[in-house]
């Protein structure tokens, strides 16, 4: 049994918990919580062990006694997986991680250069064998790289062009906008270009990105020049065939990132997660070795499967195939 | 067991569906689609017959051959539970139901005098017993009865204002609005007063509603001329006990309808659903036998448990406290 | 003319400064901006001299020499309109107003103590008159004062209950939420019941209030309880006599929020400003001495009128009901 | 004075009215309503005959007198412009303009078939010259003509690929969604493209489109592979030299569609329209002869312009550069 530690109990931190508690080779020793919530109450619920990176005064004011702080918490685990906000996992690294010499799971808000590999499972496994310290990506890039590294073998990439449109907040998150606007990302490229790289290092890929009024999905428009020629239906039998990547269509009314979600509720999804990148069947297009397709991703889950295959992977698990496959099984994944 | 047909599958018929099978005293005979889409599919996959009240090729051409019609479904069912849209469960009644003397339930979008008697269990289920015809209400006049009736128990209401704060729309729905604008409903009082009064037949409420630009739950604002003294510690206790009441805290930074909605994804529930009246602890009030709270319905799912219920008090099954807990242990409803 | 100074550039500020240049009997002598932006860019196309309450490097850099700063436009005014953030406008006060006896007009985020009488002007004028320090209240209170006087002056209140369903965020801001979610305030009262007594002294008035995700209006359900007999039509005829509240019709389709600002804008007001509280005629209902009804506030332009007729009573200018006369004419209030 | 006939007082229409009274080579005859509302009322108000397409009585009955039907108005105009719903345009001209032989303009709702030419002034104002029949093509089409045209004639163009991420609905739509999803357009390539070919017979042009929740604007990712080198500061200095077309900064914080708009209204555009496309500063990207760029459509106006251009053009006014200025001088477009 791996021994896993959780840092940082949010939106992926809880989420990835379930995971691991799910998986046979697998068990959480803890989890840690900064501020008291409902969260928190959850995972007393749930059984699994609480600890603080917070003020442990406040947790046992309402009613929940840490069981210690991250440094605790460290003392009897084979690996952390630190889903804590952007820069705190680098923060931790440095303060307690590399110090302990505990291997280290790391979110895509962190850079690539806080890690040995930036990290997903069905693109590059073998890089974060055995590493001490790996970077899942973000849930865009992730994204991006489980369509474009299925095309890519199959018919070669000259370039890709990605338009992304991202959901505004999270469907918890009362804080953020916008309300009603659209919201251009002004830096050109966007960020998820060369993160992409960072995984698929050869990739030829420019991406813009625009903020939207809605907490349900990304949606993606992407551009792809191949190498090879092929058809729609070449396009669509290789996504068919990819795991994590699930065919949505029109023709069943999936109409939109609403409807996609309603499915994952249907379907009795944990959380109504839909952690395959939804592409659509119907807006599949070819011209002139001109790939075109649209892809929805849920920013809150896709993720979550590689960081299970990513504690396999440091902590010595040879067969990346092997583990998508266990970690696919534990989660019903493509199951339909 | 109880064999139930289920007419309609869409956004309550769906869960009503889920939450027969979960009881260990009725069946699912069958339910009927009216067009094809991915919900269709989901039932297939669920192991429900499928029949349809719609185009028969259309299914058959989608690769779902339906067992045959609305008729044939009734053929070897003990109750009906009609879930189709407004005015068809009537128009079915007098078509189907009357003549084949099959017992039915209906929902809120029908209007009191298509049954024998309009229902909510903890308020009225002895009116339902051994009726042909019962009408579950809509969410929010359920929502409404669950914790008015709790409080006239207890302290007596000389009379009821209620402010209903409506989302537009489901979340799976992409066609209606509206997008960034609040509508009031000129209609004085809402239809959501006399509505309640199909139940709790003594009360004296006056309501008013609009529509906002979100699809998560309905608000209510409440205020309440007690005819006993109160504190809102005797009101929050009594919410305590209700059943199919729950009391949500500010202080576990549930502050919003989206972080209810986050709650019941967190705790597991089916669909993420919650279909206990949301109460804010920290929204009740009391100032001269005046009582203010708040309230949040969760417009998909209050109703299920009344469906599940109204199927036991037609068909016989007398003890209507021994329903309510057979239905809600099954369904998980106040388990935390 | 009146020598007024703008300091706070923002939502009301602009409103503010052009609502004052378009008085034949006042003038801006400047505004202030704190940093460059848009805004400023417009000031200066409108004619506007421009000074600063931050660094004054960052306007030049953009091509904007400040005429000086905050001290500097004091040197030549007779009042200073404060309409900066919460809290600001009280150190504003206590560090330059104050020690300089300059007169000042604060807004409705300020407490009512910074000031000598909180102020809706066809409410209370006469108790601003002259004063040094008057405090225009919030949309909201205004919009409550507004009509309540009214119902007051004509048939008196023995007690108002509102629930106030607010918009999430002005038009132009993108950074705050929610999205997807209703919000309770859960304080008991909302403060804009006590706010409403700073103005409308004896008025026994309870509020609860909600934010939702739309950035037109807000939206009051009001029930007021009235001491002397009226009808619908009695209420509906005071409305329409009342300055500065329109009364707006669903027969000519105006339904929501949305249809009151392209009525707004349809009819050339200035940035499709709506600062008229508008009451839908057909949502005023009497039953047994019981009134409710239901208005829309522009948050962003019904206390500009105020700040304009503030002006003039701090300044000595007796006659309340000329002024508001005069700011509605130069404005185009109630103009149809 | 060219005599024009409005039919159809929407959201096109009735700023189309506004535009014509302004041109002094211009006057509107009368507008038709199809059914009474407050724009009627407005239309009133602003001294335009109303005539109308419906039901004569029910104007009457809400206190205005219509001076006639469609056929009315036709007797005494130079030119109709119909602003009527998709598809009523061609039935329209069919039943009243080509058996009276009068010479129409219509809007992006038509196909291109039912015109002599599809029209953006600044493209191919001699296309529509003295023709009896021109379309002004759509408010997307039309945006990404005014740019595409600047680059093509200064760089030349080999290919266009562009993302169209639209509005929901317009402002004072209440009734359609999406409230929070979006949803992609799964035809492939979206009409724009082939639009903007109606207009610009020799553009390589692929579009991909999608909706979001929001009422403001649509905004375009584009990618353009140019004939000839050109750097981001020159594209932007031929933006800046581009009639109709408006670079927007985020240095001045105008950063979203919303704060586009709330620049309209701030520097005094009738309803805060703002008929120029804005193109970010910030989003102008080359690479390799390849160039990327950002630009918001307010869907409301832009077409406006066109409009009162192509009646020039059917009345045989040659020179359309003038009629751009002239065009452009009375509506205040890029007056800063």
């Amino acid at each position: 049994m791996i021994k896993v530690g959780l840092i940082g109990y949010g939106t992926i931190g809880k989420r990835v918990a379930d995971a691991v508690a799910l998986q046979k080779d697998m068990k959480i020793v803890g989890i840690t919580g900064h501020t008291y919530d409902f969260k928190i109450e959850v995972a007393k619920i749930k059984g699994f062990k609480v600890f603080t990176t917070g003020d442990k005064e406040e947790f046992i004011k309402n009613g929940i006694k840490p069981e210690g702080d991250l440094k605790n918490l460290m003392e009897d685990v084979d690996v952390i997986v630190d889903c804590t906000p952007k820069k705190i996992g680098k923060e931790n690294k440095e303060k307690y991680y590399l110090p302990k010499k505990i291997k280290a799971i790391f979110e895509g808000g962190e850079k690539h250069e806080v890690a040995d590999a930036s990290f997903v499972a069905q693109c590059n496994y073998d890089e974060a064998l055995n590493k001490n310290y790996v970077r899942v990506v973000s849930c865009n890039t992730t994204g991006l790289c489980r369509t474009l590294n299925a095309i890519n073998k199959n018919y070669g990439i000259e370039s890709v062009h990605a338009t992304m449109v991202r959901r505004a907040v999270d469907p918890w998150d009362i804080y953020h906008g916008p309300v009603n606007a659209i919201v251009p990302v002004l830096e050109l490229p966007s960020h998820h270009g060369p993160d992409v790289q960072t995984v698929l290092h050869d990739i030829n890929i420019f991406t813009t990105a625009m903020s939207v009024p809605t907490t349900l999905m990304h949606m993606h428009s992407l551009i792809v020049d191949l190498k090879k020629d092929a058809t729609a239906e070449d396009i669509l039998d290789t996504f068919k065939k990819t795991t994590r990547v699930r065919v949505v269509r029109n023709a069943e009314k999936v109409r939109s990132t609403a409807e996609v979600m309603e499915f994952a509720k249907d379907i009795g999804r944990s959380r109504g997660d839909m952690p395959e990148i939804c592409v659509w069947e119907e807006g599949i297009g070819v011209k002139d070795k001109k790939l075109f397709y649209l892809q929805a991703i849920h920013q809150e889950s896709d993720v979550v499967l590689e960081n299970v295959d990513a504690i396999r992977a440091v902590t010595g698990f040879k067969d990346g195939q092997k583990s998508i496959e266990m970690t696919n099984k534990a989660l019903g994944v493509n199951n339909f």
